[in-house]
């Protein structure tokens, strides 16, 4: 066993959202201390703006440790969702850098809609995976080769872990934290944290009411 | 009715706790656009690294808005918690800030270790209040004149708001939104977060096993 920490490589874009990334890391942050290291990457150097809610980039600005360009190699990869991937999903920079950093990591991490940046990096082809339900529609427009599964806390399909919206990137985490440390740790982690872990990747609680907000858009 | 933005003004320190900090503001994120505006704030203006667990200040940095001496006023002022708390609590500047800031603010939040540094201010004083609980004896050093409550999810007495440990911020924080923007406003930011909502205030699903966890450190 080696006593390096794991490397967490966080990917950032103006928009993204901030319980998507940090909802996460704080799982990871309160694991054993130096079992874990996190890694904050984007593209350019300058702080970036999260989303809030549908207005792209005024929140909170986040510090980059790491430009794609001179990126380390890192073990887990995060890429969260908000509104600021719709932009990304036309940034090349972003789809080559999701590419060869997800090429090296042992596990690739994504919340709410990361999976559509994902699916058009061409990474979740012939894979099952899910994504902000409010969203498929997008899904299909990223990649056509994606199983989409429109009811799931999460997906586990070898590598890759997909969630859905925002909250359900902690659960996600967990089962991520579950397999790689073991439960006890896992439920060390939620119990430090006083959160109630959501266990079961099938059991999505939001999809119904998410699908007929996206259906009551589409008569509108 | 006003339609200049609600001003959250969210106070940042070495080490505080990320989801203690994005999870409140993811909520106040996602209401209606316009509705509020977030302001990070800190003593200083270089951005500010979290806690890694108790690794006082190796996590992510978050950049500084506004800091003490040039802050604008806010209208709900929210202090998260974290290992970097305890060396706060020595800190004149900060306590200063609190003073001040609460002093103008419409309602005063504090998540998990948060409350301690209120406690120091003098803030609390008379007040019902929780924290972490496995720091209740930091409460009593910070402040002997607040009513400590031992088991309770969040405490709300008058407009201070106070939570139990990181994730309780969440649940404290939709409570406000629905005090202050109705309960329908609160439903949709939990419903569009994808986050299970607990309402009960006094359910502490965790107190239990953070005491045990109190019990047995105090005993080694």
């Amino acid at each position: 066993m080696s006593t390096k920490p794991i490397q967490v490589g966080a990917v950032m874009y103006p928009g993204f959202e901030m319980l998507d990334m940090f909802g996460p890391l704080e799982m990871f942050s309160i694991l054993a201390p130096d079992t874990v290291s996190i890694t904050m990457l984007a593209e350019s150097p300058d702080a970036v703006p999260t989303a809030m809610g549908s207005a792209l980039a005024s929140g909170p600005k986040v510090a980059v440790d790491a430009v794609f360009n001179d990126a380390p190699d890192v073990d887990i990869l995060l890429v969260p969702g908000g509104f600021g991937t719709l932009a990304q999903l036309d940034n090349p920079a972003m789809l080559e850098f999701l590419r060869q950093a997800a090429d090296t990591a042992q596990q690739v991490c994504s919340v709410c809609t990361g999976s559509l940046l994902l699916a058009k990096a061409g990474l979740l082809d012939g894979r099952r995976a899910t994504t902000n339900k409010l969203f498929f529609g997008l899904g299909d427009m990223a990649s056509t080769a994606v199983q989409w599964v429109t009811h799931a806390r999460w997906v586990e399909d070898d590598r890759f872990f997909t969630s859905s919206g925002v909250s359900a990137g902690m659960d996600m985490t967990l089962a991520l934290i579950a397999k790689r440390f073991g439960d006890a740790a896992a439920e060390s982690v939620a119990m430090n944290a006083e959160y109630t872990w959501h266990r079961d990747a099938d059991s999505d609680p939001f999809a119904q009411y998410l699908n007929e907000g996206l259906a009551a858009m589409q008569t509108q």
